[in-house]
């Protein structure tokens, strides 16, 4: 097996194109433990020089999904079920504000999620921040609570895509995370299997995300597409900018409290616009048979009637977490950082406020790393925003002196103050379907 | 460590140079297993797109030598000693017949060596095939016997560069043998650890060898003189034609018969200009104070005068084996292949017979093979030789008349006849010291 395995690595890394067979060869067998990792790790690096064809990214996305269980939610509800997903940003909890308002105007959104890593937050890691909230449901019981309460947003079983999560511990520590096709075929496995029929895809571009590029972000967008159809799923794909944080608080409880107020209609303006938008093109993806315009407008009504904020609470109750607001833990340190000059805000660094949650402890640098789910940033002012002497920038929540001193300074630098306000850039950038 | 493993191969993959300590973490923390295979084995493969830099190369030497115990055989006996080496070929046994010829002119002669796998046999393999011989010697039965009889030549200890072994066994199944930086560094790592003071280096060019044309079989050369100097050792590269097998024989009994033909002077035109050439340069880098023509003349009044046979056959008892040619095993089957045209013989295709010789069972495919000693080919005629219809072009020598069959038709295929003999070539194309 591992002589015709170093066969395969060969011909990718000399640039040819694997068959289907091929490929589900190499995946299937190292999910069966028939190809050894070291084998998956060398064919990963040359996948990553080479790129894998449209037809190998399928293929390898087939395999994925063969290599475990498949729902099918839709066939199971009766109903056209619809999911979203993020490639990861900093601030990025949109999807715990789209879940509300879609189910608030009768659609199901099912949604299996992750964990975060390094600089941008996992939507599992912020929900564990309401008390009592469980993200390990069976299969069984996320159909069953999807049908219930009209949501759920579980942490994705073992049963489903193994051969992925086998195969991104692998990328993570072979420096092979950052390929298109990889990614492509990693989020539209993980989809596919979930059984949604509808899809909206947020890839983020810009300097927090990992498409710095809009040209890389539209390929990225295209590849997920063609999967995606292939596989007989709608998708759309909004291109969002990541050149700074989504919305205000960068850090879980303080992320569970600005998706709520959004969901409440007291959100901050280019996350509220995001969320809204992405509500309203899976309600028009969905089986209510509305166009665009009616779709937006009905997931408005659902924020400005409290619609929305009730739906949110059926959903955290239905899986266990507190839906009060004052149950979220709060940070002992509150540290304001303030501007030292005159001007406007040209750029704020994504990345850097990530690593500034980071290092207070919001996120994890290893696998093996707990969270501490009530630090963070909220950062007040954004890019074009013009400030006086002393105004406030962003907060700081910390767990001690140290590391607020620490995030204070870090989030100084990611604020880069000029003259005059670069041109405004509205938060969606482009719309692929 | 895993994490700073994954950083380094980020650094390599994306093209910027490591520092020595860097290569050493990497190299050495695998030998010791802080650093698992599969992250090396992504490593291998950045560094197979990515080439090595000099200092990189140098840095990789080092770690491997530092990775088990050296050996320094000059001060073991008082005298400077040489070694051959070759990048490996189809029908290369000239180590066999160079070792005596210098041993019978005084010069110490220790090579440790290696096994065959694929088309080009090894060393150890072809000595094997002599009843008895003992190729596992302790590094001091390894110094006792070049001292007690002037020459030895071993499989290499498990003492020596653990390193170099278990990384090339992971390149073996992972597509990343064939990179120069890595090559160079594998073979000098040997060389330098074994002890010899000077060093012959044979690097193959073409069909038949690693180097398919002669600017990579020069840098290759450029690399591994670069690495010895650094280390101190004098080296001198020979380039070496590989589109043809070398000499007439392909396969362990038949090649150490040609072997001891040719220290008898009845070898064969091209195998033994090569094997004069370097024996001289041998003697001519020893302490025994000679210039390249003096050197030659001795060479060759070795073979000449039977002190060269003499010597063959005390350093195959000294090994334990029975110095008798008749003792060799001989295939049942003998099967001609003849000429269906006349013609010249434009080409001798180096792997097609080379892979006829392994379909034999002269080689092994995969390292758990068996080799059988007594099969293989002998080439009668060599590219530029005038042919009749009905004249025989080569031997195979089987085990049975099924691989006879196969054989016959792959020999008959690796020679092409035309109407004109193409330029002479010599054996020896090229020497960069």
């Amino acid at each position: 097996m591992t002589i015709r395995a170093a066969e395969l690595i060969q011909r990718k890394r000399d640039g040819e194109e694997l068959s289907r067979e091929e490929i589900v060869e190499l995946v299937l067998g190292y999910s069966h433990g028939a190809v050894p990792d070291y084998q998956i790790a060398a064919f990963l690096m040359a996948v990553y020089f080479r790129g894998l064809t449209p037809r190998e990214t399928y293929a390898l996305t087939q395999a994925l999904i063969d290599s475990g269980e498949t729902i099918d939610l839709g066939a199971a509800l009766g109903r056209r079920v619809v999911d979203k997903h993020s490639t990861g940003g900093v601030g990025d909890k949109t999807s715990l504000a789209v879940g509300p308002i879609v189910a608030a105007c009768g659609v199901p959104f099912g949604k299996m999620s992750g964990r975060g890593l390094g600089h941008t937050g996992g939507t599992l890691d912020k929900l564990e921040s309401i008390p009592g909230f469980r993200v390990e449901l069976s299969i069984d019981e996320f159909v069953a609570q999807v049908r219930a309460v009209g949501m759920a947003i579980v942490g994705q079983t073992a049963e489903l895509v193994p051969a992925d999560k086998a195969l991104y511990a692998l990328r993570d520590v072979t420096a092979t995370v950052d390929q298109l096709s990889l990614i492509a075929s990693s989020i539209m496995s993980k989809k596919i299997a979930g059984g949604a029929d509808a899809i909206v895809l947020d890839v983020k571009v810009g300097d927090g995300a990992f498409m710095k590029s809009l040209d890389d972000a539209r390929r990225l967008a295209e590849a997920m597409l063609s999967l995606g159809e292939q596989a007989g799923r709608t998708v759309v794909c909004l291109l969002t900018d990541m050149d700074q944080p989504l919305g205000a608080a960068v850090g879980n409880a303080l992320e569970v409290r600005e998706a709520l107020a959004t969901v409440r209609g007291r959100g901050p303006a280019d996350f509220t616009e995001l969320v809204l938008d992405a509500s309203a093109r899976l309600l028009a993806l969905s089986d209510l048979g509305v166009d665009a315009r009616d779709a937006r407008r009905r997931a408005e009504a659902a924020v400005a009637d409290g619609s929305a904020a009730a739906a949110w609470a059926r959903w955290i109750e239905a899986q266990g977490g507190d839906p009060d607001e004052s149950a979220l833990e709060r940070a002992p340190i509150v540290r304001e950082v303030r501007a030292e000059a005159r001007g406007a805000v040209v750029r704020l660094g994504a990345i850097r406020v990530g690593n500034a949650a980071l290092h207070l402890g919001a996120g994890r640098r290893t696998k093996e790393e707990t969270i501490d789910h009530a630090v963070g940033v909220v950062c007040l002012r954004k890019r074009g925003d013009l400030v006086d002497v002393g105004d406030v920038l962003a907060v700081v929540h910390a767990r001690d002196e140290t590391s607020a001193d620490e995030a204070v300074r870090e989030v100084r630098a990611a604020y880069e103050l000029g003259a005059e306000a670069p041109p405004a850039q509205p938060v969606l950038l482009e719309v692929i379907e």
